[in-house]
């Protein structure tokens, strides 16, 4: 078989050794956390050093992290519980953001982005001004199909303005950006876990220490009543190691970006044709948004799949359908250009290698399907 | 350090050797089952082999598993989104349920229980008779603090004269009662994978192939649509391999029964005054709910915890608060009865050791505190 190289890093990451090790060791004890006999507070100091080291990744307070079960888990529980009267959210939001905010039963808005990818700070304060108040405003701190960073502490300033909470889906960002709560100024954090090396189903709500938060999910109480359920001792141990590799890789996050420029040098120096999307907006060093125009973004999945190179078109969770990315349209790309771009996304693991492997791989599809330049 | 005695099994159970192997194992594979490329087509490989596991514990098409972040996920998801206009459970239920029922929005009917602590059917039909239709009857399959079965088949013959959905919490029954979900007439039955020795943070909805359900959360549709997140892949496996295991155990609990009723007969036969909980009905061969009439549970938790056994007073989720369970309050015990309870549980690692142990601690802590017999 042949080595796999894995480039859809913002799809899920590899999971840290240090992590799988932290799980496997913690795996073996047993305790539920809420227990009060000394299985029980083996675990619960388990958790709470895990919340320690999540808490170092958004210079927040141990106390203001909600521990829970996935991105989507927090995404939901913030867009359902903060208590706003209306939701104003950007165009680019992930799927589960512009679900939760559907499915919210409160008047939402859309905050146009650029042709960049750049949420428009002037539309949103036109919405802030009809919106219902206060109105919760969820804009991402980075795009995860083609990297844009967003400017959430300037949508902070503006939205306080209009005693609006603020959110941002900070999901795709953990890892790859310092974060910082406070400085950011939003009331509610989003984080995944799988996202930087650590276990699936485990994620996080870092909150203000004034933001209200209606839970999602009622029961024992666990989480400061924010969240019950038992506790998941070992994910939470695993995530907690994991935030702490992330943030102490931070400095090492510009080897990516030259990889990702390689790539991109490489392409431009190969097809004029080809747009690489979200290029001009300040993007995430490891995420590139590339759309040979006349090859749909599947059958170039398909043929970097046959050569053992993993990338994706469109975000993971939609990939199993074929429908053009909302993000794309809103940047004003047709039809033509969305359907045809695919998303390289590089991480901790990537090698020169991989990325010279995946330029190989794209130049002779594109020579092979739409001729020599 | 002494070896502990964990006599806590409903509170949380040690993870398997197994899981822990398939955990580990799958934790070191990278992939996002929704991914379309070779990464992706395993991980979505491993989670379906999982659902299948799953499935077989129930007796359920692997389709009618819909995987979740944990028992009060699970609990919470059935509650919120059957479409039911009323809610008919019972006074034993889970804090979980309890919790959720309150914030459903709807109409909540509650069914009493005998002294024995069993479901009053008589009084389920008065309150199918009055309650907004259809309604969502909830009963769980057994107890987790006295461990009484519940005539949950019953229940559903009952309901569905009446036209009423019926869900009914198995996570304590799980691994210790065979469980087939079209014979016990339920729509939707719930598990926790972490007390049948999974690991924690996993659950699953198991539903009638007909039943609807609305999600609780929203965003890439994962679970055939009816709960979005990233699946968890090595946590969903880990879930597969302690179902697995699980089943091929249930031949073994009877050893369990003997453990209890061991310790059960050693108490009666050292005080009058002690209060066996729920002896009366047919119980789960591991639970065990000792009253020591004037000393308080949470001393004896703590007795018991400086002897390096563990057991708890009333349920984890609220063993942290002082407060008197509702399950004995219902169950018609006077408030003397109910503070002075503890909850002893066994598992599949239990030795005659462990329970040796706890009979001697016990005798010790009655004659200290209340003099010898």
């Amino acid at each position: 078989m042949k080595t796999i190289s894995y480039l859809d890093y913002n799809a899920t990451c590899p999971i840290r050794p240090s992590v799988i090790e932290k799980v496997t060791e913690v795996m073996a004890e047993v305790g539920n956390p809420s227990s009060v006999h000394a299985a029980g507070r083996k675990a619960r100091a388990i958790v709470e050093e895990a919340r320690v080291q999540v808490a170092a990744l958004t210079g927040c307070r141990p106390r203001d992290v909600m521990f829970c079960g996935g991105g989507t888990e927090a995404n939901n529980t913030v867009l359902h519980g903060s208590g706003a009267k209306s939701l104003i959210i950007s165009e680019i939001e992930h799927d589960c953001v512009l679900a939760a905010a559907k499915t919210a039963g409160i008047p939402v808005y859309r905050i146009p982005v650029t042709g960049a990818g750049v949420v428009e700070l002037d539309a949103l304060a036109e919405l802030l001004e009809k919106a219902e108040k206060p109105a919760l405003v969820s804009v991402m701190l980075a795009n995860n199909e083609m990297g844009a960073i967003q400017p959430v502490a300037e949508v902070s300033v503006v939205a306080k303005e209009y005693g609006a909470f603020v959110h941002t889906d900070a999901v795709q960002a953990a890892g790859k950006l310092m974060l910082d709560r406070a400085s950011l100024g939003v009331d509610y954090l989003t984080l995944s876990s799988h996202k930087i090396g650590g276990p699936q189903g485990v994620g996080a709500v870092v909150l203000a220490p004034t933001a209200p938060l209606k839970p999602l999910m009622v029961g024992g109480g666990q989480e400061l009543g924010r969240r019950s359920g038992t506790e998941n001792v070992a994910g939470y141990a695993g995530f907690g190691v994991a935030a702490f590799e992330a943030m102490a890789e931070l400095g090492e996050t510009e080897k990516l970006a030259v990889y990702r420029d390689k790539i991109e040098a490489a392409i431009r120096e190969h097809s004029n044709e080809t747009v690489l999307i979200g290029a001009e907006a300040e993007r995430l060093p490891n995420t590139s948004c590339i759309a040979m125009r006349g090859v749909k973004g599947e059958t170039q999945v398909m043929h970097f799949d046959l050569a053992s190179i993993c990338v994706s078109s469109g975000s993971a969770c939609s990939s199993g359908k074929v429908k053009v990315s909302h993000v794309l349209s809103a940047m004003g790309y047709e039809d033509d250009v969305a359907e045809s771009s695919i998303r390289v996304s590089l991480g901790y693991r990537t090698t020169e290698g991989d990325v010279d492997k995946f330029i190989e791989a794209w130049k002779s599809l594109h020579d092979r399907t739409l001729g020599r330049k």
